[in-house]
């Protein structure tokens, strides 16, 4: 598959078809590629949560603007940011890494103690401005893996992130709603947006060369 | 190529090899998926500066913590987001849609008049984050875009962004850097990071499923 041309090929679906899910191992590639995303100092500051029961869907579409994505795609995933970097999380991550490889050095432990010293002290909402734009790395891989997949997905900011995070529990896990991004498939007769020509700002309006 | 295979294949390259730069035709289509990355509203609030020079790219690496990809790698890729939503540039976005599809009609017309009334007065501030959240959509699509080009990349956030910002003129423009991307190809026998197993949360640790 080659990307540009799926880049093309997909657009923010509007109309998605209820009768047709997303075979389980495209949805899983899907949410690797979201796994291996790069993020600052390698932190992972977001998790995804994957909701394909009905009932919940439905709940969430209420609190979404109605939009009819949410109810129609087959997996629904939500990105949530860390609200904060603490420092059992930073810990975490260090220490996973190094059971990983096995070992540890010293400029490996003091790049832990330079980040434990610099971004606690920052307080959650510095730090939950750049956990969010960690996730957002996330959601534009996310949207390239499923273009490559040849599944639609539509990213959606227009919901009360406040009432998800409430029906998701997520403020008791630290971490609060950004994007929802139902995956599914174009139902290409009932949706007006699928024959439109994508639209982008040309190159030259976008791109700025310094040779 | 296989977008898992190549997020695995990827890394933070630490030392790129000054020798090899990356083929034009490769960065054109490293740079096209960026501009057909999805936005917000379509708005796409960003910019990419791309930069080959040599003589600049060695400024930047003073004002990037000496870090040596920026001046060994041959594509510097700066992604700076739009320092506010004016009118302006809404505007300008809806143009171009009704210029590229040929027609507009009530409901986009309604919609133009909806971010106008409620983006501006939100304020530099708020807007900001949302544009910069925009342009990390790009970052992510940019890496998965590299990997499949088997191009290495590293996203940097460990610069001054006021030094760029001057240096490259981009207040002026209503911008700001936000993350830089050297491209280049991995000079391995100098670079400690190669051989290190990549350290990602395990699946249960980073995605929560709802059935």
């Amino acid at each position: 598959m080659d990307l540009i041309e799926q880049l093309n090929w997909r657009y923010a679906t509007k109309k998605m078809d209820p009768a047709r899910a997303v075979p389980q191992d495209k949805v899983e590639r899907i949410l690797e590629a979201v796994r291996l995303t790069p993020t600052s100092s390698g932190l992972q500051p977001f998790e995804l949560i994957v909701i394909t029961n009905a009932a919940l869907r439905e709940q969430i579409k209420a609190i979404a603007r109605g939009q009819g994505q949410v109810a129609d795609c087959s997996h629904l995933v939500v990105f949530a940011a860390w609200d904060d970097y603490t420092p059992e999380r930073i810990n975490l991550m260090f220490d996973i890494s190094i059971a990983v490889r096995g070992s540890t050095n010293e400029g490996w432990e003091n790049y832990r103690k330079h980040l434990l010293a610099s971004y606690p002290p920052r307080g959650p909402e510095v730090n939950f401005q750049h956990t969010a734009k960690q996730a957002y790395i996330g959601l534009g891989v996310a949207m390239a893996a499923a273009a490559l997949e040849s599944v639609d997905s539509t990213p959606m900011e227009g919901f009360d992130q406040d009432a998800l995070d409430q029906l998701l529990n997520l403020r008791a896990r630290g971490l609060k709603s950004l994007v929802i991004l139902p995956l599914g498939y174009r139902e290409a007769d009932k949706d007006w947006l699928v024959n439109l020509k994508k639209v982008r700002r040309p190159r030259e309006q976008f791109i700025t060369e310094i040779k």
